[in-house]
């Protein structure tokens, strides 16, 4: 279902006018109005769905399947090097829209457009496993 | 196919053994060794694919669908406030391990874990729009 009072459902559902990237019955893709990069792009499905625990299995396939071959159109229009797909769930991981979208930011080699985590060292690996496995029942 | 040269598909197809997080006749979801905080999580299927561009769509959907199970998981056995889900492709992009995985970071308001970029200003999308779009066909 669509959301009158959400920016997205009315981006991706052509109610507000935007450059779509793509389009099909479940999803559009256009250009993030506030890129990490030129050509940093956002899959939207055209339902509303506050974040990606809300997303069914089938739909979930289609974003990020589309979200790759963005991706893969980035590399190839832009001459860009990879590519990162990230979806940001909740306030303190970045997410800013509460209509799910999955982010596409071209990459360039040394480009220093989003550095990534420092890797820690893994603490209590069984005991960290299991807890998660559990809340998972 | 398993690759008996990828410590990806050792550990996903239990050759290297590992705390395993989930797993199904698809995929396994063990914890990353270089954790960005305790309780990150790889989502990795049993296959060899390189990146995402290689995934079928199916196999995407449950990739994400788990990225999604785990990140409430995680939510709700460490407290964490939100999480990402995090996908590299190619080198220039983070991607260290050439066996396609999801990352999902567990994250806490405030904790500085994945700084995101710096919105900038999208410019000309009507043509980078269009000449991703024509990269596509």
């Amino acid at each position: 279902m669509m959301d009158k009072n959400c920016i997205f459902c009315l981006l991706a559902n052509g109610e507000i006018p935007t450059a779509k990237i793509y389009e099909d019955d479940d999803l559009a893709v256009i250009l993030d109005a506030g890129p990490a990069a030129q050509g940093h792009a956002l899959v939207i499905p055209k339902n509303h769905f506050k974040n990606i625990t809300e997303v069914p299995c089938d739909l979930a396939g289609k974003l990020t399947s589309a979200a790759a071959k963005i991706g893969a159109a980035q590399m190839k229009a832009l001459g860009a090097d990879g590519f990162n797909i990230i979806i940001n769930t909740n306030e303190a991981a970045g997410q800013s829209v509460f209509h799910v979208h999955v982010h596409v930011i071209p990459r360039f080699s040394g480009d220093n457009v989003l550095p990534l985590w420092k890797p820690g060292e893994a603490k209590d690996s069984e005991n960290m496993a299991a807890r998660i496995r559990t809340a998972m029942e």
